[in-house]
Order: structure tokens, then C-alpha cells, then sequence
């Protein structure tokens, strides 16, 4: 895997040259925030990846039209209602929303990027959506985190980073904490930079970008049906160098993976599980996802359970790859639990303190191989359970 | 898929001629039974199936070689420990727990299969076995429930069954309720007949009858280390008819599935999950299991909350298979509430209603082929949490 590189992310995030945004309640939920828009003064360069699963958004299969020019100037978003399951009337919506947004900001619906999260299968309110919309450009603001409140759903808190590389910004603003096991993209996350970039080589970034952050998280094993990943580029501060670009870019997606980890739907803790000695990646990433997606392991470490045994059990249903027990090692926040397939003789309350951190390291070791992966999770919890047995409802 | 005939399970399981058991505390647990021996009066045809985990526990590792010669005298099982990641001195451990059970029985090691089942990684008390297994001979009886209640762990029940067929008798006796997800066959489970056959021929009614019972059933995603299903038949009622046979033999390993699902760790609703017209049964499968192992429709059933767009979710997030969204149908105990990939403008009520019985029928139709696939599963609650998280400890 490679290393991240330090970077210095800004103590409060802030937006690049060009970039603001607005969110309002537009009656959509009770009270709280549900309209959010995010616009550039000029077009931007734009690359995008959305949801493999075959249900697909109204939004997604209008962004799939939309990102096909590689021009974007704005993204609007709701929150509550995901239109999704909702068919030819969906699509029309999410056009209509588009519509709104662009007459707003005086641009074109093919310049504007549409989201919508929420619960799936219910109409979206439209009507309440183009009301609610007009005059919030007197409200466009420089500060990510207004825009990071409108989009979010069961997140308990906004999620925005920035940071600066050379005479540029980076910033992102993500939501998500359940339905979440991304496969090109996840949840939403929305990207903004006044570097400057052709939408080709934006894509190409973005790509390898989530590979190895949004798209080696899981939360519980369920592929949204909205994940949408968006980077848009101004070109406001110019050419800045493609290879600090690029490693910036990553180490933000990371962090926002890592900050998304720990706001999973009802998580206490963030899992990293880190596979190496593997027959390769590809198997090092079925067994991380393989013990990361386990719920015993996830309800080990939710309760602090020193059952390392359950690490070997989720290693060994992997029936498709190579694992020889002799040669299998892990580790717990570095101390070692498994030597050769064999639980060692160690002191439960040293394994029960380490499980107890906010995040816990698994390492695991195949010694078979090269292959090597890093993925990102977080505990089970009666908070998932609570939330998800009532979503609908409440 | 076949049909299950309707077949007279007895009010209360019995033995079949020749087969008894025994079971006490011998001190792995604080009280309650921890070992059980189940023994027929002669040597008995037998097949097993065991876990494809590749963490194997030691009573596989010599189950496996035991079961090569197609004869069987008795099992002999242990609750609380599972001899799993014990290495060499686990598995000479079975083997002294074979010996044990042999000489207290009067037949040979080679004719004993063994089972542990409970925490992985923690050696075997096998002394305490050795003395506690002295004398149970003389507490052989004719009730299968005593040997279903020692070898329970996390089980609320006792699990047993018996049918006629012909002048024989079929008994099973089965315990598991976390870790369940089979794939070769699951959890432990016993099946004894005094119907005549040999070892090759129920070696493949056995597998035919696992495929679409308890390896179609999946608690949590987790495939045990332990395990093993395995069927005797010590002839004493003579030959039987091989249809009415096996097919009796399915029946009872699926009443023994649901009954195993419905006593998931946690759980208070069986999940069965009917999938028709895939393109063909492996998609059919992959689709069904998608959605009986989604948390977020588990959660959903859970809360009898009518969030149904979760049933396209992971229908959709099957990748690799054919999915067609406008021919997509789905119901619920009958009730239809998706068609053609889209939510039904349905009484919220009526599905809430539907959705609190004890037992669940999602049925969904792709629309694009002849294959199909059932598969059972349970809701997700704390009670599952509560149970994982402290399974070590407690």
C-alpha cells in the first residue's frame, strides 16, 4: 500500500477561489436543512463516478448525461428523499431540479449536478424543491460546512476538509453513514479545487483516488443506490504541479473515508484492517473486506471482546483464496494475538484495553505472498440496529 | 425449486431402533450439560459433511479421516470450546477424546466422530472430558432431546426432529445460531436412521439434501470453524424406499434449517427469501442471499418498518447478475409492493402489519430467465449485538 504523505489539512475548512454554497429547509424535513447548493462563479472542469448497483438513481442516470460534457458549474442536493425506484416521473424530477437550479444561478440545467439522499422509493417533492430554491443565491457563502449541513441524513455531524496545494485548494464535502459499501464510488462526496485541470486528467485522478479511500470502506455491506464521487476544477489559481496534486487528492479521500468510518450508523469505534503476505492484492482485499464486513468481528470490537479466534474464522471462509494457517499471523493495535494459524496464551484485559481505543488497527499477516490491502470499517452496534429498525418510520 | 412434501414429523422426537444418547456437565460449563455422547447398538453406514473454512477445528481435521471408512458406532460432543486454532496439540487432543468415548463404548477410536463447539482458540479441557465421560454408558436413554440439550451454546432451545418412512425411523438432533453462513454444511448437526444403506449412497442424498437446506441458510454471514453434518444409518429396520427416503430426509434438514433460523442469535422473525425468474439458479442464489444478509433489510424486518426500497438495494448491488429494473417485482407475505422496479404507492399499515409476523416471505421476480433459489435467514437486533459482543467474557 502506499504511504499516505502528511498533509497539512486547514484547522477549518475552507472553499478554493470561486467556490460557495447555501442550504435551507424547503419543508422537505421538519425543521432541519435539505436544500443545499454549491456553485462556482465560472464552469469547472468536472469528473465524476457514481453507484455500480443496478437500481440507480434518478439523479445518477441524469449525472451520468450531465458529466459526459466534463463541464460543471454547480451541484444542487436534498436530503430525505433519495428518488430512487420512482421511474420515469423520478428522472423528469430530477431534470425539473436541475432546471431550478441553473434559472437560480443563471446558468444551464446541463452545468448543474443533481443529488438526492434519502429514503428510497418515495415521489420526490419537487414543487417544494423549486419554491424553496429561488433566492438562495443571495445566500451563497464561503464557508463548506453550511453546505456539508444540507446533504446530511442519519450523519451525526457535517463532514468538510480543506487543504492547500501550491498556490491551490482543495476541498471536500461528504455525507454517508449507512447503506455504505461502495464499489465505484460511495455516498455522496463533492470535491472542489481552483487548480486548474482538463476534465480527462481530473477523471483519471478521481478514479485512482477513490480506489484505495471511498471505495475500501464499508459500513455494513449495502451499496447505496446514490453514491456519487464529483471533483470540480476551476482553474481559478492556475497550473499547479500534477504529482502533489494527485497525492493531496488522495490523502483528503482518505481522511474523509476515515472521518465517514467513524460516523458509520451507530459506530463507538473505526476498524482498519490492514492484509499483507497475501497471493496478491485482489486476495488481500477479499480477506480484509471478509473480516472488516463480519459481524463478529465487528461485535468483538464493539464490545471489547478479546474472541481473536473470530479473526480466523472470517480469514478462513475466504474459501476462494490462498491461506495457509501455518503461515497466518494478526495483530491488534500491534500486539500480536495469532502466530500460525494458533491463538496465542496472552493477558485478555491487554487485548480488551487495546479494543477499547476509538480505532483498532487489525493487521494480518498471510505470509504467502506480496499482496497486500487496506480497508476501513466500523463496529456493530444496538445504535445501527435502533436506526435502521425505524429509518422509514421516523 | 422442488416442493417439500408434506411430510408427519412425530409430536415428540424419538430415536430410531438401536440409537441412544446421553449427556451431563463435566465441568466446561458451570452447570449445564457440556458433553454428549449418542451411540448405536452396532456399527452404523455413515456420511458426513463438514466446513470449507480453512481454518478447519481439530474434531474436522480428524473427522475427516475418521469418516473415510463409511462406519460409525457414536459421537461423542463437547459444548463451550471448539478445539479451533489449537494446532497439533488440538488435535491430539480428539483424538484422546475419541479414544475416551471408544473405550467407554467398547468399540474402537476410529468408529467415534468428534465435535467441540463454542469459543475458538482455547485449549481443550480434555482431562475433565476424560473423567467426566466415565460411566455414561449406564445413562444411555431413548430421548434425543437430552443429547440436542448438551451440545447447545448460544442455542434458546433444544433442537430435535423425527419422521417416519417406511418401518424406519429419521431422528435429527442440531444445535447453531451464530457464526452461520455454511457453505459445505453448517453448525453441527446429527441425523440417524435404522433405515439400510450404504455409505456411498447416503453420502449423496446427504449432499443432495444439505445443498438446499442448511447450506441455503445464513444467520450472519459468519461460516463457523466447526461446522458438520453427518448422518448414520445402523440398518436394524432393513431397507427402505430410496425416494421416500431421501425425500423425507430433505423435509426434515429443511424444518431443521428453519428451525435453526428462527433461533438466529437475536433473532425474532425467520427471513425467507424466495427468488424466481433469474437468468439461472446461481443468480438466482446470489440475488436471494444478497438480500437475506443485508443488515438494512434485516433491520428492516426487524422494525417491521416498510422501507421496501432496500429490497431493490440489494438486489442491485448484485454486480455480476442480470437485472432488468423494469421487470423487477417484489412482494412481501404475498403482498406485492415493487413492480417493475418501482415502489408501490401501498397502505404503509398493511406492510408494517405484514411485516411483524414471526416468519417473512420476501419473494422477488427478476423477470429475465427460469432460475430460482430459496434461501432463510432472521431479522438483526441487539439481542445479536448484546450476544457477540460479550460471547468471550460472558
Amino acid at each position: 500500500m502506499p504511504a499516505t504523505p502528511f498533509i497539512p489539512f486547514h484547522a477549518t475548512p475552507v472553499f478554493p477561489r470561486g467556490f460557495r454554497c447555501a442550504s435551507r429547509n424547503v419543508g422537505l424535513k421538519p425543521t432541519a436543512r435539505d436544500l443545499t447548493l454549491f456553485a462556482s462563479e465560472v464552469d469547472a472542469a468536472a469528473a465524476a463516478v457514481f453507484t455500480r448497483n443496478h437500481f440507480p438513481g434518478a439523479p445518477i442516470i441524469l449525472g451520468r448525461e450531465t458529466i459526459k460534457s466534463g463541464r460543471l458549474r454547480a451541484i444542487v442536493a436534498n436530503s430525505k428523499v433519495s428518488n430512487v425506484a420512482t421511474g420515469v416521473q423520478g428522472v423528469a424530477n430530477a431534470r425539473r431540479m436541475a432546471a431550478a437550479a441553473a434559472q437560480e444561478l443563471g446558468t444551464t440545467a446541463d452545468r448543474v449536478l443533481v443529488s438526492s439522499t434519502g429514503v428510497i422509493g418515495v415521489p420526490l417533492p419537487i414543487e417544494k424543491i423549486e419554491r424553496g430554491i429561488a433566492g438562495m443565491t443571495s445566500e451563497l457563502q464561503d464557508d463548506p460546512m453550511v453546505g456539508a449541513q444540507g446533504i446530511m441524513t442519519t450523519d451525526t455531524h457535517p463532514k468538510a476538509l480543506s487543504a492547500s496545494v501550491g498556490n491551490a485548494t482543495i476541498t471536500w464535502v461528504a455525507k454517508g453513514s449507512g447503506m455504505i459499501e461502495p464499489n465505484m464510488a460511495t455516498m455522496l462526496a463533492y470535491i472542489f479545487t481552483d487548480a486548474e485541470f482538463d476534465a480527462t486528467t481530473l477523471d483519471a485522478m478521481l478514479r485512482r483516488a477513490v480506489r484505495s479511500s471511498f471505495n475500501v470502506l464499508s459500513v455494513d455491506t449495502d451499496t447505496s443506490t446514490s453514491d456519487t464521487c464529483v471533483i470540480l476544477a476551476n482553474g481559478m489559481a492556475g497550473a499547479v504541479d500534477a504529482d502533489a496534486f494527485y497525492e493531496t487528492l488522495r490523502a483528503g479521500c482518505v481522511r474523509m473515508t476515515e472521518i465517514l468510518a467513524r460516523d458509520g450508523e451507530g459506530a463507538t469505534r473505526m476498524i482498519r484492517v490492514n492484509v499483507s503476505g497475501a497471493l496478491n492484492d485482489t486476495e488481500a482485499h477479499i480477506v480484509a473486506k471478509s473480516i472488516v464486513n463480519s459481524p463478529l468481528v465487528k461485535t468483538m470490537v464493539h464490545g471489547a471482546d478479546p474472541n481473536v479466534g473470530r479473526l480466523l474464522m472470517a480469514i478462513g471462509k475466504c474459501f476462494t483464496c490462498t491461506i495457509v494457517p501455518t503461515s497466518t499471523d494478526a495483530s491488534i493495535n500491534g500486539f500480536q494475538v495469532v502466530r500460525g494459524g494458533e491463538r496465542l496464551d496472552f493477558d485478555d484485559d491487554v487485548v480488551r484495553e487495546t479494543l477499547s481505543r476509538e480505532v483498532v488497527d487489525l493487521d494480518v499477516s498471510l505470509g504467502v505472498g506480496t499482496g497486500a490491502a487496506l480497508v476501513y470499517g466500523c463496529d456493530l452496534t444496538n445504535g445501527y440496529v435502533e436506526e435502521n429498525a425505524a429509518y422509514y418510520s421516523s
